[in-house]
């Protein structure tokens, strides 16, 4: 559990920002302890009984600078569903497809995963625990509101995660940028997971020897590698277009 | 001109950061006035004759909490070519795209879209002169010094460069949320000039107007829009792919 929000208990977060908040108080699942709002936006979240709040009692839940729009929602984290509950979620789809992130630490970079991963229809997002941040407030916010209705699963071992997929029909396909197979030439259809690593360092070797396959972008040799938010969205966008 | 970093003089900048530092200092085209360092990251650039700095007189060069990793540059903005330039570069050639950006004001999208369009072989980036931010470290940075090959061209009038790309046989395809055609049905080939808008405002209706085509990307309709970095970075690929 890394980068988590300053002055809030375990499995608690502050989610902030007008989209993301309003995306959080219409979530059922979502578990809601206090929504502190400033005067001259309460008329959005007046059905939610926000408590009316000054601009800089907001900040002080905040780390420096967030830009919080006038909302706040103190709140519990979502529940994580396992990956036998996503594996049962597909049994009943034709064509589905998860995507896997090994080692992408950042809050930024995961919430804009999370947004392109609704925006393509992605059944869950997998990632290891002890490696992965928990959910937060920039997180959510960078999600545009997404967070709410993405499956997040975590696991102790990638790996074995992979291993469950492949014993479940999913074909496995690892993105890294030495690969000899590009993405537009993949025969798609059916299920499958997507492991992606950091921008920089890529996948784990473990994890990608685990890979059915590997493929890359099609790329301008000036370009080294793309932001991993950025590669996913084409990944995502790809898989989920035929 | 929005956006400009403090304490620099008309049409210099300070670039900072590894990649991009190292980018702007291979490009022959980049006028250098004065490249800072600190002495641990010395022996990286020793070949450009460094003034060793320590990390707070760099810190001063740049907005707060900027991520220098000890390199600094202050040099002057590249020279922007004329859309004359890039029309008569696109004749020799069977295909190609530009990208033109409507009201996009972020430096650090801009600096991202930069980043994509390099990868999937741009030929240029057009905006609009009086609504568009002058080169700025900051999206130096986000675009992982890739600013260092990218034309960009500053036109007073957006209608008037769509008409002149299409006298020069683009064809202009410009994204909206609202588009019958999906971007994958689209027919590709040729030359094509690509139109984005901002996020949320999307473009403006006398740029959509002069618009062969809207095109829109297949999305769960949960998701309003993708960041305008993440859309362009979509598009680029989907458009350099065949």
């Amino acid at each position: 559990m890394i980068n988590k929000q300053k002055n809030t208990p375990k499995n608690q977060l502050v989610i902030y920002g007008r989209h993301a908040v309003l995306s959080a108080l219409k979530n059922p699942k979502r578990k809601k302890i206090k929504l502190l709002c400033t005067k001259d936006v309460a008329d959005e979240v007046r059905q939610y009984n926000p408590q009316i709040a000054d601009r800089k009692e907001i900040d002080k839940l905040l780390p420096p600078d967030s830009v919080h729009q006038g909302f706040a929602l103190i709140c519990a984290e979502l529940e994580n569903p396992s990956l036998e509950d996503i594996i049962d979620a597909s049994k009943t789809l034709d064509k589905c497809h998860v995507l896997i992130l090994d080692q992408v630490t950042d809050p930024q970079n995961i919430g804009a995963i999370i947004r392109s991963a609704v925006a393509f229809n992605t059944l869950a997002l997998i990632v290891q625990d002890k490696n992965s941040p928990s959910e937060t407030g920039s997180m959510a916010k960078a999600s545009a509101g997404m967070i709410e209705y993405l499956p997040i699963v975590r696991v102790t071992n990638l790996s074995r995660a992979i291993e469950k997929l492949k014993d479940a029909d999913f074909w496995t396909i690892g993105m890294d940028g030495y690969a000899k197979t590009e993405l537009a030439n993949l025969k798609k259809g059916g299920k499958t997971a997507i492991i992606m690593g950091s921008e920089g360092k890529g996948m784990r070797r473990l994890v990608e020897e685990n890979c059915d396959i590997t493929i890359k972008l099609p790329m301008n040799e000036k370009v080294e590698s793309l932001n991993v938010a950025t590669a996913a969205a084409i990944v995502l966008y790809e898989i989920n277009k035929d």
